[in-house]
């Protein structure tokens, strides 16, 4: 199966990011044809009045997807804005695509009320499911990874993808299937969910002294006020990284400590520590190999760039052929 | 100055399009830098669902266009859908777009109600202002020729040059100059407006037999009902042409001769048809070596588009630069 995934440049990851998506990037690569793309030009559709990060973020979130094992060897790991097809078949898709099926896009209404402090109002954001679509498209991508929220905004790529093969009467697109995928409880520091917005993440390249800073300040079950108080791990932000972190064993008895007050949360949080930094130990190091070797995740793009635009150019001259535009 | 004008691919041109458009191009590539686009991605924003006759109808119009006097070692004659540049700059433009522009366009609210016998509610169809500020954004343009009712238009254009200008900081693009062009007088031979679709038009194309037929078929002064009534040339559909095609002692003689019912209507289009001939032939003519030479045109266009790509590859180098997007 052809896999297409992408994420916005938005600098260094945190482990809600590896847990969400990564862990999941990493069983595909194994078994399937994967496009992973860095999608520079999604980020313009909110923030383009200031898009100077773009390239620092580029960077480092390459490298944390190279350091957690994104294998650019199995992988087609590439940036979006650097295959200019992308742009071609979104303007065409965008003849394809009626203006109801934009309008409707529960995102879209949703971001437009959460989102005050940008203006986003504005003809890139209201077309950004045209533009996944043809993410997708362009590679005849088969299967999407999506969270539950997000089936959605798969529906509308799989509808465009309908409609264009029904109106020239071709099956140039294939209806990519959604594989869907848990959405992992990892709760920020303070109890919310783990965002970058937010301040309360704990980021893939995040130190030891870090780690422990943060996991010392880490709300946990809010309800368990005295240490005497039995805990309850299910109502816990600590207990979902030992679910991650620790062996079974070492879960059990933190359950069992937790629940009978025999144990509190400064040794629950001593427990989790140098299992949370062995897991991101060999991250760290391939971070600092690859932030040594500023070339390589250059080369590692330019190779995947080129890679991806030879498939999209393909399905292009395909489309182009289709609509009678010459080539 | 650079101007930039263009035209949907809509085949054969009428002596409607010399007069509204063409008269004016071969004036500016005289004196200026002119870029002569054939509009073939605005075709598909209401004409998505059959797009056959794209390439005869480009040929043909092309044709027309050289025949007429276009000039491809003056102007540069090229595809819209051969600069992939367009479509990329369309991108990034739509994120500086506000969706407001475009919903207060009145010629989107127009066709919308005129155009029925097609699905237009697309966002291909709602962001082609925005694709028409591309395409002479992308040169650098500083005037395109516009009619009144245009001149909205071009208005878009301005405000999305300053709004990037302003955000960026920078005055990578000129805010185009309106210039202004007087739309003719041209009637078809029903009397309504001169419109391929109507059918009512005279072909650059048509051969003597067919001026003619068409000609004597022409509805006149409407108000003149027998051959003895005086005549209002003012209010005749035939007179127009008299004052394109005729000399100025033909067009006093005529007026003279319908004003006081000395001249019949019959008579009036028997002397009208030499001199409407007279202009057509040399267009005949080289409308038909053209013909004979299909490779010329593609060769015409082929040069037109790389010294298009030219210019619209330096463009897009900055605006990439300028949005901190890699090249």
């Amino acid at each position: 199966m052809r896999i297409v995934s992408g994420m916005r440049p938005t600098g260094k990851l945190h482990i809600g990011h590896y847990f969400g998506a990564i862990d999941n990037w990493l069983r595909f690569q194994k078994e399937h044809e994967c496009f992973f793309l860095v999608a520079d030009w999604h980020a313009l559709t909110s923030d383009y009045q200031d898009t100077s990060d773009i390239p620092s973020h580029t960077q480092e979130m390459v490298i944390d997807w190279l350091a957690c094992g994104v294998d650019p060897e199995k992988a087609i790991v590439f940036q979006q804005s650097q295959v200019k097809e992308h742009a071609e078949l979104y303007l065409l898709l965008s003849m394809f695509t009626p203006l109801g099926w934009l309008e409707r896009n529960p995102t879209f209404k949703e971001q437009k009320q959460q989102i005050t402090d940008k203006d986003i109002s504005n003809l890139g954001f209201f077309g950004y499911p045209v533009l996944q679509a043809t993410d997708v498209m362009i590679y005849k991508g088969q299967g999407v990874p999506v969270g539950k929220d997000q089936v959605p905004h798969l529906e509308i790529t799989r509808e465009i993808a309908r409609r264009f093969n029904n109106l020239t009467k071709t099956e140039i697109f294939p209806e990519p299937e959604a594989i869907l995928t848990e959405t992992p409880k990892i709760m920020g520091t303070d109890g919310r969910k783990m965002s970058k917005s937010y301040h309360n993440s704990i980021s893939l390249s995040d130190d030891e002294n870090s780690v422990e800073k943060k996991i010392k300040s880490m709300v946990t079950d809010s309800n368990r006020l005295r240490r005497d108080d039995p805990g309850n791990p299910d109502a816990c932000n600590l207990f979902p990284l030992h679910k991650k972190y620790s062996p079974m064993d070492t879960q059990q008895e933190v359950r069992q400590g937790c629940t009978t007050a025999s144990m509190g949360c400064v040794d629950c949080k001593k427990i989790l520590l140098p299992n949370i930094n062995n897991w991101l130990n060999p991250i760290r190091e391939k971070r600092l190999d690859l932030e040594n070797k500023p070339n390589r995740v250059r080369e590692i793009l330019h190779t995947g760039n080129q890679k991806a635009r030879q498939v999209a150019t393909s399905t292009i001259e395909e489309v182009r052929k289709t609509l009678h535009l010459a080539s």
